[in-house]
């Protein structure tokens, strides 16, 4: 080997089957291999059985925001960047458009890109970590159309209580995405916050958008079951009886973007079409 | 008895166990009987297994939305004219409030009352009969926190199309409950009139008031089974695809109401405070 | 004369200035006249001075909601039918979008349409008839940022009341104009009713479909002077307090629409694109 | 001068003419001159001529929201803590109610008190300072029923455009005040951020709740005069096109709050009440 750097190695994810995107699968490992470096591309599926190789450059995903999140999930670390490929109906999470693919990946090889931090929600319910949400966790009654209690406490404090058929609690960057459909705000990227919105309220209870500085405490109560619904496919099934406690996570994901790019801009712009 | 006439026999649904509710349940029977009349009274979970004779004057019910809409789907005709006493929570739909029972109800011995017919909303399902709704439809995918697409059909032309997680299908007098809740319009008890309220929109949908002087059809689509909920007790599953046929019901719900009562008023008063 | 009946009158009204408009309303002259009948056509800011003459058989107005509510205002007689050809950015009350233009025309002078008749609200402050509403009237304090305190009533009751900076009492067609952008929803042409919808609410008060088959009031009061502003043109200003009597006018707006079209599905759609 | 110090000075606001609050102002003012202090009260409208002197340890307002924020831009330095005491309707901004005010103050004069150091925002228009806003700015056209274009810039990007009646940049702790009779959410004290909020927006515009880690630029253009009005109280005029510069203030406001009192809990519990 006398002294030789391995090549560096890349991965691409990528959904379903539509012949549009198994083509732009095969042009960018080309693009990968004629510049000399290492690359695989795997369906999203197998990655949910087989994981993500730790030892990877940078991770490319094609697809839309459940591509994305699914990724996420299997992650073997969190400081991996990630390249994120439009193919999805909403994609606010999909920062290039595939008719910019190559030209990123082209910038990826050449290490001409910015990397944003972008923050998770921990999610802990009765001491037991069930999850990080890149986008939100949904809470309710597993039976739909019933009601369920909540409180929301931090510093020992209750901030308020309310009466609703789910509670969302969202990451800023999540806050375009299912919370936005429950009547939510547009939060930037940046604010170190969980917007809390409540589904279809029976009581006064309005959207929050809440300092994470701190853990707080989300309690929940039913007549049902409770369900926790992490980021569209992380599912918990309590009693009905639950005590959540939400923090930042210690774990971050590093989204790939360029110069004079903000996905805050993109993201509100999709929104507001 | 050579031809007299039998005494005018009255029926009592009462709700829970709690001992205020019972009390005044044999404080109206006693009153009822000192003025020579029949009555009978039980509780709502009886009802709903042994209904509710059809030879009676007016049904008296005492408790919330929930145990007078039971008694709804429980009565046997439906030119019974109802007194609603409140006990619930909200109590939208109760019209009388317990200080005031013994007075309304010795105006509906001396027959000094007034009737508010209302109607209801017939729901179809592959052209079966699913039930009548008093306040609303609740369609959603059986999974909670997953979305369905619909479209809205009337006259052969499509109205609008959405994605969201459940669609609800008020009737005016259930404009103020469920459909309240996910974000629609209080409407009036005499606008003959479905309001259509989407859960947690995707799309650009919001609620619209839809005439009902011809039948309408909803489409709905998911990947999981669907679910109709009616009136928040009629529960029926289906496939990944339905077709619901919703008109006028020929079924009213009669009202008992006082000179000078508003009913949609008091209803308009509860959700403002 | 010899018996021979006169050849029937149309009028156009157009908005603007643009090239585009001036052609199309040529192009439309010419046809009416190839066909032996009469026509005139004039730019809507002279019909605000000149007026519309009484003897024509229909009015056809090319622009947006402004200008057709701005001709409607001038009609001399409210039984005449009007065809709306959409130039403007919403053209919610436009029914024929350009290119269909000339076909549209073509059936109206062989009697081939149908006509939409349309309520329109009515009106009076202080006894005196301000104005007749085909989309709303939004009653506020002449300075922009203040709040007024507003009572609604009917049938001598008390129906709600709250504070906020401006209310905005629509029609049914106006539902889906001025009311929708303050968070109404969209309502049935075919439904009598009124849409009263709070701008900036401080209290808990919400849009309501109030039924209008009696006249309701609206009481306001404010530090500052009141303004109503009917169908954004028709402007008064009043002191601290008012009583406005709102009622469906005894006039109509007759929409010429063709067979198998229905305006309120149109509207719809426009709104949630 | 005998090296004695200066005894401390307390300087007390208060609004209106009430009996109560002239009584409660006499009841603190005898227990700080008690306790061997110097103290003045002043009413608001006298303060908005004369000023509130340099040279005070606390100034004490009694009223509503609008006192404090009339009191608040007569400050003579940012580093006077405030302690609010409740007279008023909504009272959002204001941390003691008029029971624990003896209490408040005795703690004040004993240096028993937390600081909530609180952001404004710096409002420019044309490059210069029209003012600070503790609540909000509300910008319109002059005229009210008319509408505006507006635009949201940061980093030399556009955010975003819309059609709106008006448009409020909010701070945080003004979050629950205009903003949300807008709709907007309740956004946490200690979030570095500014909440707009389009009223009666004609686009898909929803709130968004913007990071102030730079300033951002919103430009407003009418066919009538343009206004802006901070916190209700101060106004500026325009033409019918403005460019505002909006930041963090260098300027904040110190808030005297008690060990264990959260206000964001107390203006939540407020707005959800």
């Amino acid at each position: 080997m006398s002294g030789e750097a391995m090549a560096s190695r890349y991965f691409i994810i990528y959904s379903g089957k539509k012949p549009t995107v198994i083509e732009k699968v095969k042009e960018i490992e080309e693009f990968i291999k004629s510049r000399g470096f290492i690359v695989d591309s795997i369906q999203i599926d197998e990655v949910m059985e087989n994981g993500i190789p730790a030892d990877i450059e940078a991770l490319i995903v094609l697809g839309g925001d459940g591509t994305l999140l699914k990724s996420i999930s299997r992650l073997p670390r969190s400081s991996i960047p990630i390249l994120t490929i439009n193919y999805g109906r909403g994609g606010y999470l999909m920062n290039v458009e595939p008719e910019n693919s190559i030209e990123a990946v082209e910038k990826i090889l050449e290490g001409r890109y910015l990397v944003e931090k972008t923050l998770m929600l921990s999610f802990k319910a009765e001491g037991r970590k069930i999850g990080n949400a890149l986008n939100e966790a949904y809470i309710s009654p597993a039976v739909p159309g019933k009601i369920m209690e909540f409180t929301i406490m931090k510093k020992g404090t209750v901030f308020y209580s309310g009466i609703c058929d789910a509670l969302i609690i969202s990451t800023p960057i999540g806050s375009t995405a299912y919370a936005f459909s429950a009547g939510g705000p547009a939060v930037d990227n940046t604010l170190e916050s969980a917007v809390i919105v409540p589904v279809c309220p029976l009581t006064n209870t309005r959207p929050v958008v809440l300092a994470i500085d701190e853990k707080f405490i989300v309690m929940a109560q039913s007549r049902f079951n409770l369900q926790v619904l992490i980021d569209g496919h992380i599912q918990s099934v309590f009693g009905g009886n639950i005590k959540l406690e939400v923090e930042k996570s210690e774990d971050h994901v590093l989204f790939i973007n360029f110069e004079g790019y903000i996905s805050f801009a993109r993201r509100i712009q999709k929104r507001f079409k």
